[in-house]
């Protein structure tokens, strides 16, 4: 291995990641995957690091995934949330963050519900920041383990059609989705009720789908898209029931291409933008994503702490 | 030691468990006891296992308790509960324990306020399911450590006369403790309000008293359940006090026969049903029975583990 | 080394360490901050002691700098609050803590909004307890990273003239610090509004300044503190506004004296007690105190746990 160092000592956008970088964390990642899929159970490349889990929105997947990670590698963990910490007592965000710093931890992975926070807290400190999901920005380790999970499928993803369907307008996962896959070459789609997509699309370089089989025969794989349910709330789809029927993935359409690769982020809402029996199908790759989440982000972890020594 | 295997790889209910089973529990609790008793703080027979502990109902012991044993050896612990995760999202309960096993945990302690949570996962999971209190199910750890309690203090509990004093009908502890002490061979009376005896009584091979004087002369050991305070609001009990007077344990009660072991699964609310200085008694094992609670839950953990190699 | 036990197995308030208390403490501090600042991640001083944070008020700096101090030394930690455990079935703290007690943890660090907490449960268990903050008590810790703080910046604090600034009524942090000071023999000054100061100030031997310029003048160090929202409620002060021109720390006022070492335990109320810019001066040593803070814990951690063997 020839270089083992990220262009930068933090994530906080797919832009942030060029083609090598990516292919670094692969490997890493491909390595990790091998060691414990055979009886490794831990090692101990981050031990003595602490990472601190700052998680403002509720979250299971993505906190445990990063919490798993950098256990397996023997750091310490610990989390805060806005509820248990100063903030309740009027402390900024920053200000908390340069006291842990000051307490000797270096990593932070942050997860807010306003897009930009982890930018302008790597602006403000000298740890390393990665970026858990912010508002209706980015989720870029994500966009990672889904890319990852193709590399693994595929062999490559240059020249794969990819679409993504459903709430773009709202999805970080679509943002880093969109940045990354253009990064490694992939052919993007978009498939969206109109008042689900961002203005100034045309910028993105992808093809805009009008009707589900169009984007499905077009498609090597899917990207499958979780309906929040305030969409409704705000006016932007009709109802969740016409939603599902016209940009729903169903048994029906599904069983027409079972050779096309399903991603979802998680959690699914089952019966909205996902048919149950759908879930079962060989390449509805939903449960590897979960799994290669982990090695992604132990991969990360591991290459990030380089630029603490 | 012949066989060191458990006839299931889960722990749902106390009629998992046969005699083979509980004589292996014992031993290893023993053997973990003896050691940590002596100078032994950490062993590593957990090492690289992730426990996830499901907790959705407030608890500080039985929580604690299975933390500390993980921990002690070596596990590596996280605890997610409803209020943090993203069951607010509205995922099912199951889909998240399956995301979690996705990440490669594969030993769940599951507590919650539904009866049959923990068989429903057991089910539809491969992973391993410890039921740490389910509704008004079952509560098979605290039946364990109970019945380890009286194993290490008489020698043995075949023939020993086991009262169970208070709200039956509510009681996940009852319940486990009738099945187990059955199982072991114990004679197993009941004192309590009829309005808190379950129906069909008759076929759980117990003796039901009605003078709390009876039922202490013919005892060996009470168990002395807590008194929800919901009972009283629903209606089931005329009030706290005339519960108290009637099947409350007090010092006049206990001092006519201080060779009585009583146990009590804690916490306790002292006043209502045991007096506060019941509680000195030497064989009043309260506190025992909390040490012995972490013991057993290593034994159960490092027992069920080997169901995961 | 002769001797490396402190006067007594719990730390409570201030009064409880006498002179060579604090220099054993200072000195193992300084034996941890070198080591970690060097090369070392991790030592296995405090490996297989379980170390329980009962925070029963909000915090993130004194919660976690116990915690990273624990971890550091590779001791268990684990973390419960009124709101996760069964303080909320009615169970009295006294029996959660000798129930934790039963279960092998014999070291407790309690926050409690109640003052005297830690004393009442100090005198009914045989565990070690660490007060971390009560009421309007004492906050010891703070007191000694303080000291710390101050001992490497002047060598010595024997002579040094501190003046405390702001809310003294309600200030643990500003008791423990008059009598840790005063036990290492610092001349001290307070600083409030007169509606602020306690009764009985006389017998503190402490001198009241009535004028910041003369306070500022007199001092090698001010300590200021953070004025909490609630005073002004109560009418103790007439107006934050107020408050903050005759009280606060501008910049205006720092600038004629920029030698003067400032400490604030933190977190700040910017633009209240302190003037944002003030934090930028080089003799501001509130993220010192922060990092300090970690090893006085650890120090603080480690001679107390030889009370456990």
């Amino acid at each position: 291995m020839v270089n083992e160092t990220l262009s930068h000592p933090f994530l906080l956008q797919a832009g942030d990641l060029n083609v090598d970088d990516i292919s670094l964390i692969f490997e890493k990642a491909r390595f990790y995957l091998q060691k414990f899929e055979k009886d490794t159970k831990k090692l101990e490349d981050l031990k003595g690091v602490t990472v601190a889990l700052a998680f403002f929105e509720p979250s299971t997947r993505t906190r445990l995934s990063f919490e798993l990670a950098a256990k397996r590698l023997s750091a310490d963990v610990f989390t805060f949330s806005s509820s248990t910490s100063s903030l309740t007592k009027g402390e900024s965000l920053l200000d908390t963050l340069k006291t842990i710093e000051a307490m000797g931890v270096h990593m932070f992975v942050i997860r807010h519900s306003c897009s930009g926070v982890p930018n302008f807290l790597q602006q403000n400190t000298t740890g390393i920041v990665i970026n858990a999901g912010d508002g209706k920005h980015e989720h870029p380790t994500q966009a990672l383990l889904d890319a990852f999970t193709l590399h693994r499928y595929f062999g490559d993803i240059k020249g794969l059609n990819v679409c993504i369907v459903g709430d773009i307008l709202h999805s970080r996962v679509a943002r880093s989705n969109i940045v990354l896959l253009n990064t490694l070459g992939a052919n993007l789609g978009l498939f969206s009720p109109g008042t689900l997509l961002p203005p100034k699309i045309e910028s993105w370089n992808t093809r805009i789908f009008n009707d589900i089989n169009d984007a499905i025969k077009w498609s090597n794989v899917v990207i499958v898209l979780r309906l929040q349910n305030e969409r409704m709330e705000s006016g932007l789809i009709p109802s969740v029931r016409e939603f599902s029927k016209y940009f729903g993935v169903t048994y029906e359409i599904y069983s027409k291409k079972p050779e096309l690769v399903l991603l979802h982020p998680g959690p699914v809402n089952y019966g909205i933008e996902l048919e149950y029996t759908v879930s079962n199908y060989p390449n509805v790759l939903i449960q590897t994503q979960v799994t290669h989440g982990v090695y992604i982000r132990m991969a990360l972890l591991s290459l990030l702490a380089k630029n603490l020594s």
